[in-house]
């Protein structure tokens, strides 16, 4: 059982833990004397690893797999690095200390993915417009597997195991309360916008199933999942028959919930219900990656540049 | 009593009614004769009028005066005109149809202002941190008699009467449920900030009590309502005791609530609270100047191209 | 038949002739007297003329009607105007002289539409890829009716009948030329890529049979042409049963076609035929756009400022 | 005594003399074995230095110690080091030789901080109206202790010991003369602004008393300079009765002192002598910047690219 | 004998005076009846007139005439306006008051030219440099005779008879000063780049000897007076054979001294002197068009909105 | 003879072969050892190299010898290095093996520098207009020994032997295409600036007959190649008394060729054919840098991110 995490490690320790492996090499050293070169890590963070004497099993070694080590936490050019003595590829079969919870490894959204998509398939069953809920139904249905453990993104905000129904599921929250205050807005059509705007990222980012991505699809690289996502809706509307003033309309939320050409929206929202959408989702944005920021800062002090939010530095409260 | 509104005028109608002159002038036509030139209002709008015969007494009439008319709508440039016969300044005293609602005449938010202010203070009363409550308290105390009528902007959104309570009192109650969702919002923080952010326009924007503008204080224009803001906050809390550090935090989000230095914030939010205002702010002004835009559009229409909104024209759903 | 164009006009010249409505309205002068305000425009351009005097059968006349007028030439702000002693409707099944040729009124490409239709269509047949080939003959057949009369813009460059064949036909003609120079290009993408990338325009935009717009669509509004377009080939590459690969080139074409986010492509080119046909795009455009403006400019001179061009003033050569 | 300085060494070089420790790690080399690794620095730079050999004394020593060393100057991806084969910290009480000028090891501004101070105050004592006279004179009292070695930045411009009163004094001088040129200029309103422009630099940056800047107070970051300088005048202004319009003109030259909004002054300079004091403010420090660049630039040649004067390269002229 | 000024002309004065006309036409008023419009200037400012009874003679005046009036002020879309009774040419030859001096009616720099001609050419004699001596007399013997009244802009800034030797004397007068406090500063450099930096606008633009801008000439649409001057003064340098670092340094500073390439320089300054040159000719500018906004303000106002300040109100101090 | 090129090595070859030496230098170890270290290259591409054990011998060489190695192919930061255990100068004059041909070394455009002058000087040969010949002529002819080698940048696009040669053949070739389609263009002009639009490149750069840049001229960096050309196309047109009118306008298509002002060019093009030389440059470049992309990349696959492309990764068709 893991004991010891990354953001846990300080300079001197000695550690005797299991991680993953992030990547691997055997390199050779400014004397040319081969190294073995890993990144490791778990739920919490990443730290590189040396190991000066590299052994033969060392090379057996591959991305993913779970390790055991013995190593000193050393620091070069202010960053902790560990000096490892001893690695060995975790066996559970055999080895019942080496029967692990993946959970320790693997960043993940804070909450069940499974009580997520309940969540936001109770706001489907609850909608009044029979359109937007069958589209809505036939969208969580129809990428049920994908969406447990799908990230959404491949970096930056939400980059982790169940981010994409996380980060639906806090926009339809707020949105729905959002709609309490301006009561003008038409809520279904709120909460079919959310749950319709980030879809196609299951099919944009290459992702394995503990929610990593390894990068962009051929289609997401030469389309991008906001087009992409109003061909999907427009593939489904018709499918279904929903009248064209709704089906162009939620085409038209997706295309523009980006708000900003740069960002990669021709169109600027042109109904009140699209615009909630688009500051639905930046907020949500800017609140995870705040969180994020805070969870490793100090109180009374200020976090490291954080490049998603245009490199600023976040203050924590003393209180 | 008033029956005819500025926003039911159509082309040929005849018209007697009464209105508030929001500018009138005598003026010299091409040939050289002299005409009335009036532009009337009520609270759904202005139209211009003239009258081409101009009479002694119509040289008495001025801003602001209450107006009966005798007219006729015509069209010129494809914009309603009213071609005036005859014009009499309202005499309540000695004329009872004349006693006018002044409510039909101005502009207003459409909730009571002793309403708005009362849910602002009770927002306050219920705050935890007596540091921010004694704030809140004191800054609703002390300019309790000017946001019962200032708008929140001479022109563009909130440009009425009471228009800066109703734009406060929106921000908090989203602000209120933003903080059920993001659960680590100080939500004190986030009231006393949208209690604070505009307060300074009632010393930035010159204003009579019918809550329209006239135009911008000389300190308005040399320093503007952050600025200003900005010294009032630090003016409060070193009179009330309260620590700098949150001191120097609510000067920080009076200052970054525009969010971009071109549009008057040098320095952007640097913790959740900060961020959070600007959303709640942008958001209130948009659902603001959307729901004035589709007023008057008819269902499956676009708007007519609203500046504020970046010139786009907004779409009303036709159901 | 027509004698004199709205370019020959010259001030103080006494004019009987024809000309078609585009505008017409009575409205009311500063004294109060009713006069025609009407805009009367031929092939070569459009001018305002004034009746003062205004007739019964007058308020008959609406756009599109083909008039005949008797008028004098004025001038006002420094722009000509008519005016106008008598107007009257043409009525050619009476009247001989009134039969008209339609060419004399309408903005039309310099070449026949049949004959441009038929060099694109050619250069179809002429294809070595079977999957290019079968999808722009579909397009070709399936949208030749509004083909026919479309132009390519509602206003700027190609705004006029047939300017859509026109803008497709050079294009592919200096493209077949690229790709000489250029030999590592496929002639056939490039020219796929040209007919399909303004293809959806004959759905953004509304425009009558003489190829005059007079709008958009609703779909048009909310989603732009290019957005349409990737729709429409996906649509159309799927029934065929276009490989993946070329399918999502194609659509990757038209997406970046605009080059830069804030034209409309969220993508910029990914590969040289992408790239290519943003010239081909561009080029054809300019070089519309300075024809124009060098027709009505004299040897030796510069043109007014074109807003298409930068508002630049374009200088013709004296030689 | 010193003798070497770090702008004379040159490649191959032995070296037995004084330099201050600007930082100072032992690291883990390659091979696992520890290092000493410095940066040393005298007035006019500093250069990294290596020992090989880590002795136990070595573990004592910290940042702004004065040490002696024995090194040889090798090259390191074309950039000087220096290998130390002894180092010692200086021990003036014990060791005459180890009395060391400090004004040898720290940058400093050109002139003695005591006759600067005097100059300003001179033109303070020689203003004809007394308002601006009391304000300035106030400033320079109470922040006299602070002036004397106080950074005009952190990095960039006048980062030096004395820096802010090197650059306000160069200011002040470049104003009389502009005054002169210029007559209808207020010559005192113009000093004022120059004096106050830039004065809560000293709360804004924590800076030691060499003059070296470690990083920005917390108000320095949630506020800044400018805004921090507002309030600052604000006080002092209300506190010495100075009239409102003097006050608020003040005020503003401080906050419209850099022009653009994307620099920090949310409102452009409203009247002559703010827009001169921005003139000032920008050619002062554009000239230490070449004057910088220049000094370790070889006639006939080009200095490296200076970051701060947006990557030009500045030509030293042959003559 | 001139008496009254544009500049003090009151709403309901009578005048009679002479003027300059500005520009003439005879129109036809919305009745049909035709009208004189004229536009009338002295040396404050310009007013638009209108004579309702056109006489045979009017029709005989044209732009550039000296007229007698007789004419009442009156008010028009809150401009004033001339109603003319009366207007005849001047004839000096046979009527003793209508003697002008012809100073009343043009725009002038406030020195008389030969006075600040001389002032250049003294420091130009005064330059220790013989190669920029030489260069720089030159320039000015050879253009003397335009110099005397060309304007320096053909609007905007000193747009004015005697214009550029005004911008050109200040900034030389400026530039000596700055030389005083840079001490590193090569004076007769900075010297020489002020008097050529504009020159070529004397070909750029095509102006008449009352210092008035018709337009642009054809070389100046096509290269502009900075690739101009450099042409010019590598023509210059060579026949005077001046070294080629001196030549370049000049060639460079004349391109630089726009400093962003969107204002016409494609190369920033590279050296002090052309860094110099730049805020010289910038804040002389800003000086100008302060000085002439705050003419026509009142103490304690702000000016109108100025179109090269970039819409900036400027504020005039009540003192 | 050489055998094995640069763009061929793979990790853990043997490599014994001639290589260029593109820079070298002893360096001083971690460990405080000297060795070699060096970058070797071909007409392929570049490839650094490390001797651990540095003889007397290799002291002696230097930038642009050729060598001989033996040497291991190693990894290091997931880059070929070469591990080098023998290196020595070639010996053509003594040593049969060592003659090498030279274009194995050099990058190269892919056609013969005198066959692409050839087809130039053809294209001149056959102008009508005997002004744009003369010109044409004359710049050939007295810049050919430069034109045989030039490259046409230090770095990006074209930068390699006889690059200003290819540059220029190919944009001829296009734009004689581009006059087929677009018939009212002067095929004359356009062609004589496309021979003038870089030919200032040559003074511009410093190269070696190599078509190696080593940097800028002094020129170069004060003025640029475009100032220049205009410059120099002055001088050229004066000497043969080419017309005013197309001197300007062939300074002018110099000036304006790189279109924005941000990228050198004060002026957009003002008439078609300088429009028309724009995007033939602009084409010319985009192809190049594609082509040499996709020379590099696996079909189905993207590039690595090109600089001169935005940062774009291109795609290459699996077909």
């Amino acid at each position: 059982m893991k004991q010891v995490f990354v953001k846990d490690l300080k300079k001197e320790m000695d550690v005797i833990d299991f991680f993953m492996v992030k990547s691997i090499a055997v390199k050779t050293g400014s004397t040319g004397k081969p190294y073995l070169d890993v990144i490791l890590g778990d739920k919490t963070g990443e730290i590189n690893g040396k190991k000066w004497d590299v052994g033969t099993s060392d090379h057996l070694l591959k991305e993913k797999d779970m390790v055991k080590i013995i190593a000193h936490v050393t620091e070069f050019n202010s960053q902790l690095q560990l000096k490892i003595q001893r690695i060995r590829k975790a066996v559970p079969e055999s080895n019942p200390e080496d029967i692990l919870d993946m959970g320790d490894f693997v960043k993940a959204a804070p909450e069940d993915p499974e009580e997520m998509y309940d969540y936001i398939y109770g706001v489907c069953e609850s909608m009044d417009d029979q359109d937007y809920k069958a589209l809505c139904m036939k969208v969580l249905n129809e990428n049920r597997d994908k969406l447990m453990y799908y990230p959404a993104a491949s970096k930056n905000h939400h980059a982790e195991l169940g981010g994409l129904l996380y980060h639906t599921k806090r926009m339809l929250m707020n949105g729905e309360r959002v709609c309490e205050v301006y009561t003008g807005l038409n809520r279904d059509l709120v909460s079919t916008g959310v749950i319709l705007h980030d879809i196609q990222k299951i099919f944009e980012i290459d992702a394995d199933t503990d929610g990593m991505a390894s990068g962009y699809s051929f289609e997401g690289q030469m389309l991008g999942h906001i087009v992409m996502g109003v061909k999907y809706v427009d593939k489904l509307a018709l499918e279904l028959g929903i009248p064209s003033e709704k089906r162009i309309m939620l085409e038209h939320m997706v295309l523009s919930h980006h708000y900003e050409p740069e960002f990669g929206s021709p169109k600027k929202p042109l109904f009140p219900e699209a615009e909630v959408l688009h500051y639905l989702d930046i907020l949500d944005a800017r609140m995870y990656d705040m969180e994020e920021a805070l969870k490793v800062t100090e109180p009374g002090g200020f976090s490291d540049r954080i490049w998603t939010l245009d490199n600023r530095r976040i203050y924590k409260q003393e209180r």
